[in-house]
């Protein structure tokens, strides 16, 4: 039996187009967009009627890059598929893709089955996955074929965390090859692991051990030097590359120098990369170690940079890393050594505003916010137009944003299953009002009316960005 | 009396998105677009109503640098409003911005007012006017933001021909430096033409007075130097920057450059730049005379590096500078003195196709087609969304593309007033078919069906890329 | 009557090597240099000897670029060819170039032939002469062949001062193509004048009358622009090419990207940019005037970059640019309006001193003060081995000079015809103690021995850095 | 007792100087050096005299990278370091720096001892050693600081060659750290081999065994992004970097861009590289085995990029890396699989005669010649000036090369232990006649009269670039 729901008078903004329209939903698709005030939308009628009136009407947010459950140094990230996903959702985020992971000896299939497992029936929005290559071997890589034509599109290898999920030059080159076959992107974490573990080693060893000494060891040339030479593997094996969590300016350089060549390769930063930086990391009493995640928080003078690299189009996407750890017991395992402290920030629900804020801040337009936030990482990981779009025949995935209502971040009110907010206090304007999923409310007007397991698991096309 | 259009189970292509969707069209706007086969799509009735299947439903072409009935040399180009916007329709363009030119010693106010006479009552599509800058001093910067204010929102500036269009690099910094305060736009042709001169001479003296010499003494070195220059003005005076007809590598390199320092500089090329070369002005009997135009074409492997820059997003713009003159009698003016030969190529009619050709041969993607053709623009010149997208609210300006029909180009079946085609005999594959203006259709499955007047003067915002 | 000199002692440093060693001078010239204590240099004896133990024995200054007696703004440079270059020689310099100046509507011939006449008999040290071209015609083009055959191997041209010395791009790509055939070498003021003049016309009209504003409005990025401007007019000449007085950090990044290519392209950088900045031109009650040259001043920053420029070997040559305006009666002509103060500063008294400093600052080697104050300059203007060195066969220009003296600069001691001094009070380490010009003692022991008259017209042979 | 040579007549030519000059020399060093024709010349008696009228006079050549007896691949080359000292004597080489290894899990010391035995007694020539690092712990790195103590300055690394002389990152940055604090020079070897070796196995793989897949798996961009890396961990560890080898244009490209910045980072290239390209590689007959090196030969089109790099001084130092492996049953050994051809050349005895035809050629000046084959090697390397130039109190390594002598190269008529030559057929001008290591005449005339055991080992001095 069909719904009909109907958003009427908001100004409708995808990446390409700002209008004021009526948007028709039917059977959980956008079956229509209609000028406002047009004969043919005052002739709509609806099961549903959203009013959004001063508003604007944005496609659901996608978050291509979230670690639920993570399990890491010993403990699991905070938020399960279902508190995550629909802190997600208060946040305006409508799609996440999750990291699958292979444990090291075990193949491919078992990791993801585990994490399809995890997400089964406990999420409120969609989801998909990327898978983790542990172990690059000649099993993996034939299973990475086996992926691709399943719906998993891309595979993230680390440069870091040697013996934990660190590939070697010649394993990147093998999956890079693979990849450039079948059509796989590969997701990099860049940073030159082997050289900062000594780096780790030296300032433990002369007594460095506050969180600060995270961000001062693992140094932005350290990045920049992965980020090249994951560029070269990849021109060597005619492969496309997309770098995550980019944080430093000179780790830009390299990709906006390769991209002047006409090469294929990607760039994703963070919001704590561009509102956070090392300064929260020398925060005292510990508390730096709330900031604690890799590649690290950098100076305040990279922000510059990387706010520059997205409008430039150098970097394409702004993802989260979400990958939360409570301050109480998590990060704690790190007094003494900031080694020890689990990486990662919380971030899922903060994302879409944030980068609104930076609208107002004069960083982008509206957009390109749309555009970094949504149809790009949809573009990116195969996800358009189903999402990340407002056009019809699409998903129903659609957000009704405040652009003018204040807020003030804070842990005291947010969803996420952690004890700390990486932007406590923070205010910021506009918030998200109601957000559909497939036509679906979600939340409505500022209540949560979701429910584990509307979420579906979205099988993906490779990357759009590519032939 | 309103009349309802609807266009049928095509693929609606925009600069941001690909839907399959049946448009509505209403008083001459897109009233509302809906998911083919929806039953709210196949509720609606219309007055007029064009089938689509197979074929491709995309924006009207946006050619932002045209010159219909320009002097030149003692000639003027042989396309009036009316013979050129009418071949503009024929090849799916339905906007051209039109260059007004002040003359030395008058205001720009008496230029302006002669191109409104020129176009007035004459053209078949809607047109605007940049105007050219022939003489910068304290008269004509005070004009400029009279003419912001009236919709002239970009003024072009010449770093060549001294004595006729050419300022130095001090009126050139005052007109940015205004420019910079209005909101307008400085658009320039980068040659340095003081030095160009010096080679016209000598060559000529050599006694080397082929058409092929034009392209040798206009070098590549001396346009990347005048981007060079350009950029750096631009930068002293806080000013944007559009640089028109880009057709050197090493100037593109010199917009890279800028750009990846998140400089406001925008850059256009032109279809010659991207199909043609110095072998044509090479060929025989004077024949050559037919490709000379300034900046002049360039060898081959020139070509690699703009369909790079296109989709880098270095270059915006695909523009034609359609400027003809005939073989016969104009171009001949030119014999045994290539320096004599007036500059400019038709091409108003041909631009929509070569860039889908693009497209088929893997140079760019179908939204980017639409985005360096229509969309970039509209944005670029303040036109956006009435003109360049396919939104509910903006101008029907929409054209039936068949994605799929074959054609050859020649003068003889062409409907630009030259004697001759730039492209001749040429095979490419796409072609217009209808062609709505404000949801009139002027050209009808491929009878043209419009009339000189339709079209009117469009008043532009300023530039959309900027604040 | 042969005269020999014998230096014993000291270190002897050139441009390569350092060693313990006694000089041999006969008849004006370096007959033999034989290791200290060697048997051979303990049999030798001389008509004086000199103990340059614990002292360094270097080749006599080469300072390319002096301006005596330059009329300049309706005033002459205060130092004539006897003091300047008494002062020279008082500061270590045994060479120097100067420019003769060719006169608007004037011969080249007639401006050589005056400057020939000034310096005649009035010269402590040994003198040649650079041509500046103000006219750049068939005349003066030809006029060159017959100057570079007469030893006026290099010509200076402007693209600042229009209306002084200022040449347009096209007589300075003629002037280039001359030198690219006759082995003469373009020396070049490279700053965009035409806008630099827009901006002091516009500083003043704001009442912006300041000597501070002279750095203001002179930007570097005109700096910048013109250096790259001249490189590309040079490339297209297929000439080499000297930039003078380079100041700007962005100018001296155009020079390396040029030099990483290959191109003959060179620098020279002046005391007064390494060592004072913007600071001295905002020094209150006009005091700033005594700062004033072009190239301006620059921010602090730029210093570093210069002498990056200088280990690179991206600059080659340190010279003066003496061109000294006495404060009380000439700086002061641009009281209210800083465009009427003269340009130039006194130096040709400090170089060596100041670059020795330098040495002790780490900024340099001792071997490269050597090769940027004597070897290159020479070697770039043909003086080489005459000058520059010290070797068997050479010109005996040998400076003692003692590295532990310590000295206060200051207008009360120096020696040039300047009523200031622009390095006031500063104290370094270092001291020339005794000078020979081709063997005769000019300053001994810190005495002035020498003459006006003693000092010969050097012709020159053509760049030696070339083919 | 005392010999005192007199070397007359000749064009004595050093890195910074040319002169007429007649060279005295007492007790194997340069006593004195005086105008050829002067009075104290014509008054110097000798017991030998040399007559050296019409021949350059210049410094003994210094080959910083050779490997004598170096097992490799379960051989060893083919020169011991009698031979191979011989050999290089006869073309003008007067000191040698080999490579001493260390063993996996063997002290430095043990190594070293190993080469100290090999070569004691045996050289015609100066020798001096660099030590291979092929186990970076604890234990090696705190022997570094001895052996610097020691006169071993320079160590080597390798990126290449993974369960050979492979070190890691870490290990290559705690070498670079520790190099940094003792004022050791690291010497890199910059490949990298665990991408090589994937390509290396699946070259084989698919049956491609020639020799010229060797050249084609060792790929440009993958020396590039070593040399990258290196310069990165070089920057990390505040330690400078000396890049052996040089053989892509992308590599080049990296250090001048790092010496652009200032940074202390240095490179060598070797004749093969200027001389030789893949054509080579490409012989048949598997012929091109004899042209197996690491880093392997280039497509032609580097080498311009090489000797660009000399001239700009991007490139510092001219090495031979002499390894030599005879084609019989040494790089025989390969036949069916390139990886197992011994990678090597003999060179060290064509060196200086291929540079000089390089002056006659018109790639580098006469000045530059010994620059980059003797001095700026000897300043590297800490041998300055007693090594690389001709100066009072240096050792009296002299050659007397007969500029306009023509000779064709041979295995037939050279004297490396090897039974082939890389340069078999190449006509060259110029060679050498005499020539004297410390005063004694090792080649006279053209026939060898020195003696194993002439050549003592040379205690080093830490790099003269720095501080």
């Amino acid at each position: 039996m069909s719904t009909r729901t109907l958003i009427r008078g908001g100004l409708v903004i995808t990446a390409a187009d700002e209008t004021h329209a009526d948007v028709l939903i039917e059977d959980g698709r956008i079956a229509a967009i209609a000028a406002h005030g047009s004969a043919v939308a005052q002739g709509w009628t609806a099961d549903r009627t959203l009013d959004a009136t001063g508003k604007y009407v944005i496609p659901g947010g996608v978050d291509a890059h979230t670690h639920m459950e993570l399990p890491f140094g010993g403990t699991f990230a905070s938020d399960t598929f279902e508190t995550g996903t629909r802190a997600a959702a208060w946040g305006g985020t409508t799609t996440i893709v999750d990291f699958a992971v292979q444990s090291r000896g075990q193949a491919l299939r078992a990791g993801l089955d585990a994490w399809y497992a995890k997400a089964d029936g406990q999420c409120a929005i969609d989801y998909g996955f990327h898978m983790i290559l542990s172990d690059v071997d000649e099993s993996s890589l034939k299973e990475m074929d086996l992926l691709v034509a399943e719906g998993i599109t891309s595979f993230k290898l680390f440069m870091a965390y040697p013996g934990v999920f660190y590939s070697d030059d010649g394993q990147i080159l093998r999956a890079m090859q693979r990849s450039a076959a079948n059509g796989g992107l590969i997701m990099m974490h860049a940073e030159n692991g082997i050289a900062i573990d000594v780096l780790v080693e030296q300032a433990l060893a002369r007594g460095e051990t506050d969180p600060r000494y995270h961000g001062e060891v693992r140094k932005a040339l350290l990045e920049a030097e992965a980020t090249h030479r994951a560029i070269q593997l990849a021109r060597v094996a005619g492969a496309p590359l997309y770098v995550v969590h980019v944080s430093a300016e000179e780790a830009l350089a390299e990709l906006a120098g390769a991209r002047d060549k006409g090469l294929p390769v990607f760039g994703e930063t963070c919001p704590q990369y561009l509102f956070l930086s090392t300064d929260n990391l020398a925060e005292p009493d510990f508390e730096g170690a709330k900031y604690v995640c890799s590649t690290p928080l950098r100076p305040k003078e990279h922000q510059a940079a990387l706010w520059r690299g997205l409008r430039t189009n150098d970097l394409q996407v702004v993802s989260t890393d979400h990958c939360p750890f409570c301050f109480t017991g998590q990060k704690e395992l790190g007094r003494g050594d900031f080694s020890k402290i689990p990486n990662g920030l919380p971030g899922v629900e903060n994302r879409m505003d944030l980068l609104h804020q930076a609208v107002l801040d004069g960083h982008i337009s509206r957009r390109r916010w749309i555009e970094i936030a949504c149809a790009s990482p949809a573009r990116m990981f195969g996800l358009y137009p189903q999402k990340g779009t407002i056009a019809p025949g699409t998903d129903a995935d659609v957000v009704i944003y405040d652009p003018h209502a204040e807020q003030v971040i804070s842990a005291e009110t947010h969803h996420m299953n952690v004890d700390y907010s990486a932007y406590e206090g923070r205010r910021v304007t506009g918030r998200v009002e109601t957000v559909l999923s497939r036509g679906e409310p979600v939340i409505h007007d500022r209540q949560f009316t979701g429910r584990a397991g509307h979420g579906c698991y979205v099988p993906r096309a490779t990357c759009q960005y590519l032939g």
